[in-house]
């Protein structure tokens, strides 16, 4: 069982809190500030249909990590464990090795 | 009797709070978050009417099961079963087995 | 005396809201949901004018009994009769028999 | 002495409150609906300017009585005669004797 | 010394509020409705530039008396005389002698 | 050391406040109304970038005296000398001698 | 590891606050102005995708100084170096030597 995204909608594995490895991505806790996250990409939806009928794709992979805002989408769960629907536009980056 | 939806509108029959099975999506009802519902498509409008006069149709099907945000539509009931009647936009994603 | 709609409005005469004949769309009294009403289309506008000039005709027709938002349209009286004028948006379906 | 509307705009002249004759169209004053309100055009403007330079023009003409509700437009007096200037917009209908 | 206008706005000299002569127009002071003023245009913009490049220009003239909404526009003074900058769509009407 | 205006933006240098020559644009302090500021044109971006790809340029020049909104903008200093950086839409008029 | 920006985003990395150097851009802490903040770019997004799937590029290049309002974008860290997403309307101008 999974979920297929609508529209320009990805599907993301948020990456938990704790796993602040060495090197990694560190997102502050600050008050003036939002706080991204990060997550690995699940499932992506066909794209946003423009007013022409056209299909914008969207513009990461199944993957792929992300950088996100943290308080953009919509949790889920699937045999316990967590999701996230996101619109693309709440997507920031793709955070690459190297 | 039944309600056949206006431009990209779809009548969704949500499944009950009660039944979360094994193995299926559980929606967490958590402060900072939407929480999002399940429901099978019941019928679906002809789709969005650009200026253009071009009809952008609905891209979901009657029977799918669907994940939407749960303040989202309006409720009505036909022979005491409840139903929701929701904005394309207001779906999420199509919840597939396997 | 009537009243002939402008743009894509609609009139709209409502249904008493005692009439709750059974088998008929009830409409729940809840305080996180709006509620939805049921009335029968009397008049209908000639629809929305695009900024290309094109005319997008409304789709709704005379007779038609239509669910729309409950505070949405403005109400006036004609010969002790109650009447509510909506745009196309606020009308969610069509009510259909079988 | 006259004012020429700018745009889409129209000139009405409100009908009286107490003016509320048998037959006529009665407005309800209710805390959860906009009250309309009737009146004559008086002068129409030449129409909204779109962005490819097209003049859209204004569909009611001088004479038709026409509904508008209440807390639209500006109130202004010429000649202790008072009138309303509204955009297209907050026009609801035209009221026809049938 | 003198301001040109930018864009669709124009420069107007406002009629001082005593002036209200006998069949001038009058503007009332009610809390329900703005109040418009009234003045003449002294300088006018080239107009308003759409996404094609286009030039709309703006629908008044040097020299004409226009009704505008109360508290649009921004005033500035020079050599001790009173002006106001607004918008096109802050102007409601032209005055005209019968 | 100096600031190049991204999309269409201007660096302006505000007139100092003291600076109320006689003869000159006085800028009233009300509460009802914005107060406008004045200032020489430094530098000025390349315009605004529409969605067909197309530049429209900023309608000011270097060296033009401006009047604009006295809230608008954002300052900066370079070399102790004080700027603010400014959209076209938030320039209200140019200052013209004579 | 590093993050490539969406859309038109860009990655900057902000000089330190206490970097106020002679003849540098200082920027004031004023109440009633929002405080831009100078920083390098690090990386740029593919552009802005318009409706009909035209690419607008990012006017910004990697290596260049830019000049952005404080509480703008959102701030993440990599191996303990502080970082800021913003979007491109977000970047007011470009700091250029001489």
């Amino acid at each position: 069982m999974h979920v297929q995204p609508l529209g320009d909608r990805v599907v993301v594995k948020p990456k938990p809190k704790e796993e602040k490895t060495k090197g990694g991505v560190i997102l502050p806790d600050t008050a003036t500030k939002e706080r991204p996250m990060q997550g690995e990409v699940i499932a992506v939806g066909p794209g946003r249909r423009t007013d022409d009928g056209k299909l914008i794709p969207v513009s990461v992979e199944v993957g792929q990590q992300v950088l996100f805002a943290k308080y953009s989408g919509t949790e889920f769960k699937i045999d316990d464990e967590e999701y996230l629907i996101l619109q693309e536009r709440d997507l920031l980056g793709i955070i690459q090795e190297a």
